[in-house]
């Protein structure tokens, strides 16, 4: 960490704020040009607080050098994470396919998506019980009981299930839940966070729709430094001023997070694009990029469409998908 | 709302939609031209999903007319409401100027602050207890015991107190807390805002980073629905490419949310700007704008200023401010 | 095209509005509903100004139904585009390597990169001439000698070549050079692009830093309106909050403008993350979603590096990722 | 200027860099830290190019501490700057209102506009003859038409006018002009800022939708570099996601361009809002703010409202507002 002074900060204040550096276990090198002063600190700085030392009158930036996250740096964990619950595995190699409808509906439903999904490749089935709805007044989800859906659907099929939490209060709900995820609107719900920390089964977190790829890895530190390793990256589109997609799939996200973190990366193409046309070759981008896996809108009965979103993908186009991903992975890993 | 058709929506299909639209109580108005037709839905469309509709095979596009908020939006009610608690006011003609530090630090601080700020024209004392930090590893505020300090300065200033919410398993701590403030981070925290739409005291709820205002009505309408009247809609700055600023102030907000809504509207130029040299000329062009307070950040004693934010005014700065903000506001009510 | 007129708007002025319309050779359907009136226009709207139209007291909205471009749409020109100059070729099948330094500098060095790109299996040499920069007191480029420099190089390695123009008036100096760049930042610079809409030769036009693809696919339409129909476009990174990255890669700009255009899309990884080690992978992403070519700098001589970006590969990286490319390209066209 | 350099970084590298930063009349001051070794230079930096030194291999990161602008710089040129041109008068204490019509369209109306805006406190005439569309099919303006009929207005009320330019091959028609503007499109055409560099008159450069106020800053450089010192700086609004309004109204930037030049600024909230009924409160707002001038668009006669922006004023509307504005101006002054 880096701290440039004022250009007239007075050496009392200077030497204190050293002082008070030096007490925190760090290492202060001095600089002193003509007309600023530059402290270059030594040591472990995640836990100096940016903020504070900016709003110190004598301070005229702060800059990082070494990231603030730490169990999430790959510096400090070279491997890549393998991320697993039950037979489901994502990252180190191993390629998830997480499918199935934006909602639970009914038992129908679920069930026939989720065979169709497994039929068609599928390593887990999504599918939303507790919905974030923008309007009060649109469908919240079956809720509890789109939870009881998911596990008939996952007793039927044998898929491991990846569902939404909004609430830390509904974690007794999800105790057959295989991946909990945390959703966009939530990256940043740092009590929801702290909880998920204690809780011994992956979370799914997708970056939120205005969050650098550090306050994603910041909030995966949350989890982590809570005790909970099992975390898996989600990029699903940033806002932007673009309108013919829903949102700016910000696939850099892949080589970014891969060189800075050892955590598994998925890439959701469906909400990132909101259109079903633009998800396959978002979606074999994100394959050729080095995703982890790929979370995927499909719906199950095209007589029911009315309740599947404009990004969802027939079982057919999702099972031809997924040959066309396997075969781009294959051209890349021979070498 | 409007419908478009695609060019070769089959009539079959076209039929049926009209058909379930009537069956909730929509006008339907049909125009057909020759390259696609056109649904003018009349009635309550606040409750028609629009993702639904744009899922559907034969629809192209799905364009409302009418604001989804309803309980939010002037149109059903004309006149501005005015939010109290107390002897606190807001909205309607009555100005409020919500002051304090960033966080509650200790006793001293916070009861010199408060008496500080009530000196120079505050109608209200923020201070933050619980404190949304990007990393773990910061400060996260006193939490239950920076509402006991909180409620300590109330007692001894006579000023009501504006603090933040995290998590709704914490609103036993906030009974005696006048405001309950939502964070950027939380303004789409849907499960807190349906527990807080059962709470009997005004909400402030501040407009999330990268949220358009329309949501953050959306969300406002949650707390509406729930049955509680008295929200007050903030504005703090949203996420640009800029870098001069910590984010980029949406005055602008001021005359759109007016004419949208009769929800008062207060301006926080301390978070918007980041920088304490750029609030003055905020404040007073959010007062020229039209707002019904500012929510500013003061800290009390320069001595202890390390643990005040770059953005914090002097008590002296925020007396000279008030002083101004009343000057332009008098200038503008003088017809 | 869809006008919604204001709830209370006079029946005379809105029969004018008709009357007005309808004097353009536009069919004009009228939809009567409780609450508004809805204009549905048929015809060529793409010459109706929406602007003057919003801007009418008796308009409460406007809605294209139908793309504003006209030349450069796919509905009235079905089959790709393939884009050619000399031996280069790109759309339609053919996929091109655009390969070279950032700036010429000096004959030694173009005629190298070019050699070794050439080697690497480049179509054709890129390298700036006439630079763009953010600051008067940065390196111009070696603006008329560069395009010498990079002549000579073509005629020592046949590879065509691709510059930026900055100015109409330096069209002279282009006229042996294969394809015309224009910079993001003269995107709706519409002055040029008129002159280049005369000029007959390939056009590689850039989307701006914060332009919609609809905007982009406008500006092509100003040169293909011009008669020059030779256009590629160009997809170099939007500015976001993200700070990784320079700017933020939109790949789904690969998807969509193949659906709406039949004009050849290029991606220009090393711009968009101005960073070499995520060139690589966006690169292959770029061609697993689909896109007609890539743009990618290369520097010749590692000794030499001070004057390359540092988005720029080695020669040895570009040939190993042109071999990557071809084989995701080779796994997707297997059927 | 601060550089960084990575962890593994060569001796000799090193050893070669620094000398040829001592080779560029700097002064290099080395702190070698336990992970990083940290480079301050001292001297005039705005003639370093950082993306040179950002690519060299050995550079983790670079850092300036100084702005990279001079001329347009408040360090180097403490008092604020009046431009003037004529009875034209703007900054150092004189505040512009800078009215009229979108476009210039026929005699009658700018003369009429012409008078309107003077009667009500207009210290300028505005009017595109040049007018950048994004479509080749919308109104481009009268052009050379369009300067006749301005100069006409100002002869018929000496008025001084203002109008845009887009292409350097057309200043020989400026010669009467009192002050071009720039507008938000060629914020970074540099060929057109160098030619503008050259000329004696003042020129209003407006910031582009997607540029930091460092690159308008910039952009202001080029033209003061090149020896012309009167420049007006506007804000008119940058791209954001939000919709209610075209583009958000960015005020911080008087505050923040105040403090870091000595230029005037004006602020344009008719193009920023595009709607009429948010332009008067965001004009009040940033004369509290502290802005030197008003750019509003006014139209003339109702009648012919057809071909005015939504975002036009009445006359009467525009003498309201500028009573308004003064009052607020006048209250800020008094002390």
């Amino acid at each position: 960490m880096i701290i440039v002074l004022k250009s007239r900060a007075p050496q009392k204040k200077t030497d204190e704020l050293i002082d008070w550096l030096r007490s925190k276990q760090l290492d202060v090198h001095v600089s002193v040009g003509h007309y600023q002063t530059v402290l270059g600190l030594v040591g472990d700085t995640s836990r100096v607080d940016t903020d504070l030392l900016t709003g110190l009158e004598i301070v005229e930036q702060v800059q990082r050098i070494s990231e603030p996250f730490k169990m999430a740096n790959r510096k400090f964990h070279e491997e890549d994470t393998c991320v697993s619950a039950g037979p489901f595995r994502i990252g180190a190699g191993s390629f998830a396919f997480i499918a199935g409808p934006c909602s639970v509906e009914n038992e129908e439903q679920i069930i026939s998506v989720a065979k169709a999904v497994k039929e068609a490749g599928a390593t887990a089935l999504r599918g939303g019980a507790f919905k974030p709805r923008t309007s009060p007044y649109d469908f919240q989800g079956l809720r509890a009981d789109g939870i009881e859906l998911l596990l008939e659907a996952k007793k039927e099929t044998g898929l491991p299930i990846v569902t939404e939490i909004m609430n830390a209060a509904h974690l007794p709900l999800f105790e057959q839940v295989d991946v909990i995820q945390v959703g966009a609107r939530n990256m940043q719900n740092f009590e929801l966070l702290k909880e998920l920390g204690r809780v011994n089964k992956p979370i799914l977190l997708k970056r939120g729709l205005a969050n650098t790829l550090k306050e994603l890895l910041m909030s995966a530190e949350y989890i982590l430094a809570g005790g909970n390793e099992q975390v898996i990256l989600c990029e699903r589109g940033i806002r932007t001023f673009e309108t013919y997609t829903r949102n700016t799939l910000d696939l850099s996200a892949v080589p970014v997070l891969k060189e800075l973190s050892h955590l598994p990366v998925v890439i959701d193409p469906s909400h990132a694009t909101g259109v079903s046309r633009y998800v396959p070759s978002m979606a074999l981008a994100a394959a050729a990029a080095g995703a982890d896996g790929l979370m995927l809108e499909v719906h199950g009965d095209p007589a029911h469409a009315l309740c599947d979103g404009p990004q969802s993908l027939t079982p057919e186009q999702f099972a031809s998908l997924t040959k066309q991903v396997n075969k781009v992975r294959k051209a890349l890993s021979e070498g």
